[in-house]
């Protein structure tokens, strides 16, 4: 407090628990950063800024696990190639970032925090079932299907039959339940999903990369908002790498079709022939 | 179509009814663009950009009024602010522009997309209630009130008693009324709200920008999603003047604050006094 | 002022000459809020904000003909890609508009400024040298490449042969010039580049959309960031139209090529066969 | 290939050496991502997406130092005011990163960079000046001085007499330099740059964290542009957990000042008294 009711106002409009500051100082956390630095791993340090308080060395390992293998899934996905576009477009690499990073909303980096979501529901359901996980699973993905969601957040692929990623981080999971690091809840509802929805198909709909991550982040904690923010920083670092390797190439005003291509016209007045596409991202 | 199946489908990826090209031409909905500059005004090319035609005069003048009502709410609105301190952070006016328009979200720019809903939502029941508007109305909002919303979007503003864009926006839309020029439905569900909420109360909770600018957008025949987009296009302007007054001061890293002054910290571990706070938007 | 400092250097941090507000009323550049809504047209409300007056009449047509004919180029240029796969993403129009307007840095939106500013030079040079035009364009043309910069901002165009909308637009700066509107120097540079670009080559390098509009926004005295905001206004007209008929299709996670293709694979240890590529947008 | 040669065309618009992939299989780098997930730490992921091949634990071990160093500087950083102001109006926490990530501009997050520039240079002239680091530091900020740069990048705080990242970073360096890991000329000419601008002086300009973690980027070996993205994935842990920490005080439309604060109006025609000011993020 300064005494100086003015000024004591306007800092307490920007109060924070995470950072306090004086000359030649800084706690994060009420850490002082130079114990930090060199003594906490990047991991820990995304936990103990997001939570308030350091994880324990094997959580912080799971947690790595799952941010390990989200970091990239090519370039059709629209962030990737947003990235790739926007750094020939003349703006610096925070902007091609940022340009992606935007696009990871609800349908392309909600589908994690949405599987939380579910989980937590059958965990909920299942509580009042005597902890029959699979009558809950089959519950709550009933009265989805009843409010029209015929997909599962968190399950199935339009590339991969079977997300590779998914059963190598659920067998991490399995080892952390193991050794009694989470308490396996969340993987259980996972898996009673993944039986329910095999029921009567010839073609399983197996967990893919947001399911598995949504059943660690669960594990370990995290609220589903978190859930969609960890998977932020995990794609930033293939956002990064594919706006970096294109602007290796000079490419300018990169579009998402090569230069001879154009588009169909579907509106009224069009060209008989011949016509309707066109290049350039010039202006 | 090209005859290459392939190259077929990528543009068919790309289709759109809103542009035509081929080398040295261009229509825009149909329109040789060369018959559009220096012929069409700039409100009717983004109503015949975004809706496929052109408008009558009139309907252009009225949406015209609310374009300009829109422009600007000064530095405390986060979009301004935004675009302020984004400019001294060296990107260009793009980026600057871009951080501020990203934040006209849901609660920011999305109050007349809202109140836009509320009116068809007042509309359709007062069709079902034999064109009884404000009976309309007091059912809507009994119905936004028994689900928790107990603001309606578009009603109330914090610094004015009485918005003076609304009055004078509506005295525009009556004028229209008055000349056949709109339907004025959206306007009378818009007033049947005012009316409602101003029952029992002794300061009443009149119409603001978003109630205002939703009837216009609603009588001219706006879906939802491009009325926000209509409000995105106003703000863009002072957006702009802000970014562009911002840039020629020459500050460096603008915080919220005056260098001075610091933020209060909450957390635990913190300074004993004299810290917990900070200037400087070095990193 | 309010008597107390600390109140009052905090307002100052967030000092404008752009708006002023009080309960009740609003001010924009010192104009009434009321006395420009429904009087004033929208070309002239940029004109205001962005300079702090108001143009005459015939000054906002001739910058209205420059905003309408740059509002859209297609969905292979970068911005309106961008914005059309953004919104498959789950994001609102507004951060779907945000992704977009980022990339209009300087290599996709600064052509316009940088020609602008090739003028100016033009100008200066051809005032030094009694007013010769093309010489003075000779001379700054070679000085360009001399450093280097072989393509000259503004003329040129990968696509069209001739820009459909340069003749057109010039047309009109003409005719403004003719009635003593602008005094015709920029369309004076303008001219001088395309005919040093001409001499000694079959085909010509005619002035692209970038040379004339930074023709009309300096003949008009919008310094070069505003060369670029005005752009930026402009094409979002366009940004909005992609992005709302986007909306409208219902897909999920668009990628720059449909589905069943993939992305060439130029690393070591890749699949031998019948791989690197993929799809979806999925995480 | 696929014997389709538009197929072929378009797939190579988009060739990355990043990430291959067919059904079931992803390669990262060439690495099976099922042999990267749980094995591999994420600095070692961030060092092998970025550049191609995988870290010595110690090089991970120094990056990771300086990542967690950079990750919060408290909410008068621009970036992280945004972050908590885009929050509250109403966009996903994607969307409240993108617009803080997009700050990090030349101004915000570039310091790094130029730094690194900096020291490139100084190695480059200290070769030619048989290895005297400091002649070489002299000469080059007396022609950063002459070109009318006055403060070198990477040195001296408005708020931090002494940035208290830089010495422990700095005996970070030191002891790699030491164990052999890295060369240490960045080290030697931040040193240098040290002490060139302490002579004369009372009270030096001390390196600060972009001064630091540009030796520490530059020693491993990142080029410029990759230094200020490495800074970005640092600082969006500070923006995340700022986002996250703000969504949950409810607050709507938050304004840089307390609402009761408003502006002070520079322009002409103003109220005389009483206003000019206001309060709220509503439009």
């Amino acid at each position: 407090m300064s005494g100086d009711r003015t000024r004591d106002e306007a800092e307490a409009w920007w109060s924070t628990a995470i950072i306090a500051m004086r000359p030649g100082e800084i706690r994060l956390r009420g850490h002082d950063v130079r114990d930090l630095i060199g003594n906490v791993d990047l991991v820990s340090m995304i936990w103990l800024m997001t939570r308030g308080s350091l994880p324990r060395p094997e959580e912080a390992r799971l947690l790595e696990a799952a941010l390990v293998a989200g970091v990239d899934h090519g370039p059709q996905a629209p962030s990737i190639a947003i990235a790739r576009m926007a750094i020939t477009c003349g703006v610096g690499i925070n902007g091609a970032m940022a340009s992606a990073v935007n696009t990871l909303g609800d349908v392309h980096g909600g589908a994690g925090e949405q599987a939380l979501g579910l989980y937590e529901r059958i965990i909920a359901v299942s509580d009042a079932l005597d902890g029959d996980v699979e009558a809950a699973a089959q519950a709550v993905i009933a009265e989805e299907k009843a409010a029209g969601r015929h997909y599962m957040p968190g399950f199935g692929h339009r590339f991969h039959p079977l997300d590779p990623r998914a059963p190598r981080l659920l067998s991490l999971v399995d080892r952390a339940v193991a050794e009694g690091v989470v308490a396996g809840r969340h993987a259980q509802a996972g898996r009673a999903v993944e039986a329910v929805l095999a029921r009567g198909r010839e073609k399983p709909v197996p967990m893919n990369i947001d399911g598995i991550t949504a059943i660690v982040y669960g594990e370990l904690g995290f609220p589903g908002p978190l859930a969609r923010g960890l998977f932020i920083l995990s794609r930033s670092i293939g956002i990064l790498s594919h706006a970096y390797e294109q602007s290796l190439e000079g490419a300018r005003n990169k579009g998402p079709l090569p230069r001879a291509m154009t588009w169909r016209y579907t509106g009224e007045n069009g060209f008989d022939e011949g016509g309707s596409g066109g290049a350039g991202g010039e202006a």
